[in-house]
């Protein structure tokens, strides 16, 4: 007998609930019932992503509303700017380049954080700058970066800012409006607790300029298709969309609108710092600084010895608890337990029991027990 | 109370094993268990378009796999061949111009079929036609297209044909391979019976070759991921693929495998039949010949004197039968039962007797029960 438990950073757990709405009997995408979901989705979104510009709804990876970022809001020959983190930085690189833009990258060392200064003093001195590419919480290291930071720097100069907030979105504090980012672009299978197959992108009034001035060819995730379905008198997506996910997506929203966006973003704090406590508690070590890490995965150094994809594969096997590998470059060298989303005290002290016995049996020297303690008093220390 | 049928045509009905397979537990689509499904799917697919070609599935609308062919086959200024026939035509022939395509557009009334003779002397007298796009089953005026002779003729030329299936497959006889097709695209929401969100490309050994030397920008649909991805030691998609959807659509492949392709084009043509002879005992109109019409969806002439709009809201609004209206320069003139996928002649029966009570509610003037009768004899005549 084996019960299974998704610990990855995307594909996240699914409520019940917002996995049953999948079966519920297909609405056409013609009817008002239909602009009634979308409605009230695209309202539940603009919640999540503390925003009250227009949001897209694509059937996509999160990668579709990337590239949607960089096909709407640029023409070949545009120049950008990139600060790259990890596996993710490297993805807004590539697809510029694919765009055949005009691309600055600032690449940081995996693990580390952008800085902010870095963008400031690239948009003074060069102010062709037409658009700055950064990333949310970086999947690929588990690091945050300061995004807030950032739109103050974009907002004062005349470039806008694209962030993905894939993995961050609902995780950690991200206020577009209030922070002032254009273009926010997201998708559903992380902290949004639902299938992956729907991505969006939230758009400010200074990057619809852009968009309508872009020249790059676009058509399925052309913004202004999607704006023209949503001024409708019935409101509607441009093509079919995927409607028994956007039925799980609705159920997922009413869940974070339930509980509060600030309290789900404060659950994520402790979920991440007891994860952390009861890491250091084995003697493992963190990927990067405790102060930098997102609170939607931790990524934790392997110990000398023991290949990653060894203890990942044995914790799946032994004890149904799925955690992810290393990506690219760090692929064997460090593990990553994700927490983004539909998660609980439970999740974390299950994960890291199973990984206690997983790592005792690979001869791991380990105090048994001692991970769940430090994440037992973080808990009952944050009345979580 | 109220029962709703979905007779649109896309989305459509989905078999209750489907709708519920998306319930599952989601598997991680970096592990064994999704490479499994993964290849299993690809495997019905292939099945369903005759092929042996590669697949690729992404999470998308079918529009995103029209636009994947051209951005993936062509280049900016490249000569293309569109033969319009509706409302699908046209869109071919707006993606290709949003590619800076040189489009040649043959733009058929609508209701009409295109003439394979057409294509055969624009390949014949101007030889920088790189590729022709066609529609097989065009499913807003209901037409099925020659795409077997089209394919002839391009074969024999050095134009690549590219055909929009996302409705005919499955539905309407199309062989991929046997008649020579290079690139067919589709989407999960019609005969595939199972839920918007996924859409598929398959790609012929000539079509790939424009795929290496394309220079049009794209990223998220660009074939060479999808290629690298499933030629891993464990295949995969390149992007967090749509995966309960995907397991949705594994339960409906398999049950298009148990009923066998052929038995179910076969289905298809009885339903079509049953539909157009109750619609004309009714002393209504086919939208186009009866030889042209394809078997995915019938499109009604609406009578004088009454909306189209009206009798589809009358008998959704009175008996929970979902029809479609006319699209583009059709609104109002036509509506169309969808019978793609899903549909067997109770479904038929019931939307007729339907329709029967509504339009004798709007003042039409009809034989109670007469369009059942005609139903009910192509069953029992077909044996279906």
């Amino acid at each position: 007998m084996k019960k299974h438990y998704l610990m990855t950073p995307g594909p996240t757990q699914v409520p019940e609930a917002s996995l049953l709405a999948q079966a519920r009997p297909i609405v056409h995408h013609r009817s008002p019932a239909y602009t009634e979901l979308l409605l009230e989705t695209l309202d539940g979104l603009k919640y999540v992503f503390q925003t009250k510009r227009d949001i897209m709804l694509f059937a996509s990876s999160g990668t579709g509303a990337m590239e949607s970022a960089v096909a709407n809001l640029f023409s070949p020959g545009d120049r950008v700017l990139v600060a790259s983190t990890g596996n993710f930085g490297e993805r807004w690189i590539k697809i510029c380049k694919a765009y055949q833009l005009d691309v600055i990258a600032i690449e940081y060392e995996w693990g580390q954080r952008l800085n902010p200064a870095d963008i400031e003093s690239w948009l003074k001195k060069d102010s062709s700058i037409k658009g700055v590419f950064i990333t949310h919480a970086e999947t690929s290291t588990g690091v945050v970066n300061e995004v807030k930071k950032v739109a103050e720097i974009t907002s004062r100069s005349s470039a806008v800012l694209i962030v993905d907030a894939v993995s961050g979105l609902g995780a950690c504090e991200l206020r577009m409006d209030e922070w002032g980012i254009d273009v926010v672009v997201s998708g559903s299978q992380k902290a949004l607790m639902t299938p992956p197959g729907l991505a969006f992108a939230a758009v400010s009034e200074r990057a619809w300029e852009l968009v309508e001035s872009s020249t790059s060819p676009r058509f399925y995730f052309d913004y202004r298709a999607y704006k023209k379905a949503l001024e409708k008198p019935s409101p509607q997506n441009p093509y079919t969309p995927a409607i028994c996910t956007i039925m799980a997506l609705g159920e997922s929203l009413r869940m974070i609108r339930e509980e509060g966006i600030e309290n789900v973003w404060e659950r994520h704090r402790i979920l991440a710092k007891a994860t952390r406590e009861g890491i250091k508690a084995l003697g493992l070590k963190l990927f990067s600084p405790d102060d930098e890490l997102c609170n939607a995965v931790t990524a934790v150094n392997v110990p000398e010895g023991i290949d990653g994809a060894t203890i990942v594969k044995a914790v799946r096997e032994e004890h149904g608890v799925w955690l992810a590998g290393g990506q690219g470059i760090l692929k064997g060298k460090i593990f990553r337990i994700g927490h983004c989303g539909f998660y609980l005290p439970s999740d974390i002290i299950l994960t890291l029991a199973s990984l206690e016995r997983s790592l005792l049996k690979l001869g791991f020297q380990l105090e048994p027990g001692s991970s769940l303690v430090a994440a037992q008093k973080v808990f009952i220390e944050e009345g979580l």
